[in-house]
């Protein structure tokens, strides 16, 4: 008869003990396959446990399937067909954490100043949403999102881009990137999506994850060029008319319109991306696409993520009517992926006002910050060597250096100074155009007073290096 | 000289009201392109304005592409090659919301009894990490999540699942939805992804969704068919072994092995959907693939939206280490779409133990209210009519009723009684098989005493309609 030593002491109770021993005898071979098992009367009385307790422990074995029932003649051990050896048991793996470099300065990482977002505004604002919605929280959502907060990012809309937009028509979501996928996902993988060249690179990755042909359309002083958008045979074409990344460029409405008809004609789509609209730091924000597009041609796009912080995890986009109603059919069956809490809490900040403040607080933060920061390039005594382009506008402007090292040496060197860089030429597929070389993109929005000194430090040391 | 009059009382500024005023003309044609406007100095002193309410509106005009400067000869209107008339004003859309039933009982929309969360306890540790971590949560996180919660996951996985994990493999994500897609873009779209036949139907519309090409395979009484497998020529198969939604199966030991065996031969890879895991009801849980699997060929995946609440959408997937790293490589772009506040409270919730405290809890109430429904339907006079099975684990059973109705007279007798229910036929892929007629799948997490009514009403109304 079987017999094990149970430990009264242990934690696992005796059937989970029993299971295991008999799991052990089976698949070491002790216990051969076909092998008829003690009954369970016999097994309790042979090792002094309750009936139950053996009951249990085959009740387990069978349903994982090491032993088998049959009618009327008792428990055996099941034909197991594999190898009865046990797989040798998993090592307890423990990598060293990858080395995460840590930059003195970081003008690459695209981070926002997210020390003056008013935090404890933000967390009495949930606080106050965990109590007075309670539970409630945890009753799914539309798949676009809460109503409240569609209604109050409309109303934004409204006041902040004359957008006149129906709730309905807002699809919320945990981030751009998973905006972009069911963008691809709604419009369809069989046709080119055009992407801005240069432009925002990870929209390029997104799409070949996608399994999504791309085609890189440069972008002229105007914008998308629509000449090569023409011959590309795209459908869908993704801009940033307010102002353009990296390149800074603001679309005039003569190419916007060429654009909208162009979608008209292809019946295809612009992607309309509005994404750091809300810093524009001379004249009054620029009329969106969306608010003249007619034909419904245009996504309208747009995040917190530079506006409240990265980790908020809070982007939407406008769909037009057909779209919508499209969504609702071929994707409504997705959760919306932002959770209920962050969702009302956001609602509240945005009816509330806070946001709108906090939206005027950071413009006159991020000007100062770029003043700062252009004076301080402006004191360099090679001044003339470096030349500043588009910073009327978003967290960014261009430094251009007349400098005879190529644009790895730069960026090594700045690497070596602790300073993390990227350079216009990386953003852009063109890679024999020469001028996009030696052009830094400077995403000043999280530097702090002490980080500048290294910065300046930097250009510095690049005019030094150059003048050998 | 241009002439328009302002409103001083206007919440706009001039040089918007200007702006708005010249671009009007430009539209209507009053202004012709091409068209020199009056100099900065002269419109100025003409309107009795300020020269830089009038330079503002210029620039804006410009910078929108209304009107160009030409050196040193002013300022003229752009040649707009579009129908120079304004697009029309869009109409506020405002549609009547879409009416939304409102049940009596849903047992189709498997909810889970939210009531119970310890939401007090969720509103705390969320309060506690809003003022520890403070403006730190702002900071960006992992791609795969907050260190801190794939720790807790990983020592709950151990406690729970008996399953060795190395926290830098676990991938947290903002619902499955969104870990069904990268998995989708991790392991390409150019071949076959299997799926459980009855199965989880939103699999399906994922994969059409995102145009990767699915076969069905029956669920045998052992779980998914070897042979259909083999012969289907997938190379990913997605498995329920714990136990198959809807039928209940629990996958034995000799048929996981052929599994590991069979993605082993084809290089391919098992999705192992380990999703209501926490709530079996007799006997041990069962041990999983991925703890079994040393050839790195499972994906393991598990939600709180079962566990927790479906509006936290915080759901996570265990990678073997060659695809750790390849989605590193591959979709390492992608940020985590779960805000950090709600990563870092889970994090605390698993960490502090109140999770194994609530799954405990929730095991028993599920336990009782299965017991409930279950005594409800023993009462009934026309018990021999009916048929209960698979009610040993997860938050579902099924019930057969004995009824010459259709599954759609059923599921309309049903709707009649504003009750929602689902059948099993409705979740396969074989419509002509029989055996899958006259089945409710009942999903009875969320069912209310006040609901079990409706529903004890609602199956003796169909057996009474059968009658005759």
């Amino acid at each position: 008869m079987l017999t094990y030593t149970f430990d009264e002491k242990k934690s696992a109770p005796l059937y989970e003990q029993l299971y295991r021993f008999i799991k052990g005898d089976i698949c070491s071979g002790t216990l051969r396959p076909g092998e008829k098992l003690p009954s369970k009367r016999a097994l309790a009385r042979h090792l002094h446990l309750g009936i139950i307790t053996v009951q249990n422990a085959y009740a387990q074995l069978a349903v994982e399937g090491y032993i088998v029932t049959r009618e009327r003649s008792g428990y055996f051990v099941a034909e197991l067909d594999d190898s009865l050896l046990p797989p040798p048991e998993p090592e307890p793996r423990r990598e060293p954490p990858k080395p995460c470099r840590d930059y003195l300065l970081d003008l690459k990482a695209n981070r926002i100043a997210a020390g003056n977002f008013p935090f404890s505004v933000w967390s009495r604002l949930m606080r106050l949403t965990l109590s007075e919605r309670s539970s409630r929280l945890l009753d799914p959502l539309p798949h676009g999102g809460a109503l409240q907060l569609r209604e109050a990012i409309a109303g934004h809309l409204y006041r902040f881009r004359g957008m006149s937009v129906d709730p309905e028509n807002i699809i919320v979501a945990a981030g751009t990137d998973v905006l972009y996928n069911l963008i691809i996902q709604l419009l369809g993988r069989d046709f080119i999506y055009a992407l801005e060249d240069p432009g925002y690179n990870k929209l390029g990755l997104i799409c070949r994850a996608c399994g999504v042909e791309t085609a890189y359309i440069p972008v002229d002083r105007h914008g998308l060029s629509l000449r090569a958008l023409e011959e590309s045979g795209a459908k869908v074409a993704h801009i940033s008319p307010a102002h353009h990344y990296p390149t800074g460029v603001v679309m005039p409405i003569s190419r916007r319109r060429q654009l909208l008809r162009w979608a008209g004609r292809q019946g295809g789509f612009l992607i309309e991306d509005d994404y750091d609209s809300e810093f524009r730091f001379s004249g009054r924000p620029i009329e969106t696409m969306q608010s003249i597009d007619t034909g419904g041609r245009v996504i309208y796009m747009n995040t917190f993520s530079k506006s409240i912080s990265p980790s908020a995890r809070i982007s939407y986009m406008v769909l037009p009517d057909a779209l919508k109603d499209m969504f609702s059919e071929k994707l409504g069956f997705y959760s919306c992926t932002v959770p209920s809490v962050d969702q009302y809490s956001l609602a509240r900040f945005i009816s509330g006002g806070y946001f709108e403040q906090h939206l005027a607080r950071m413009k006159t933060y991020y000007k100062n910050l770029r003043g700062q920061v252009i004076a301080a390039i402006d004191e360099l005594p090679f001044r003339k060597k470096l030349t500043i382009s588009e910073q009327h506008s978003g967290l960014h402007f261009l430094l251009k250096v007349n400098s005879p090292l190529s644009d790895d040496d730069l960026i090594a060197c700045a690497e070596a100074m602790g300073v993390r860089i990227s350079c216009l030429s990386q953003m852009t597929h063109r890679g024999d155009e020469r001028r996009f070389d030696h052009t830094l993109i400077v995403n000043y929005s999280g530097v702090t007073p002490e980080q500048l000194e290294h910065f300046i430090e930097l250009i510095r040391e690049i005019i030094k290096s150059g003048a050998f």
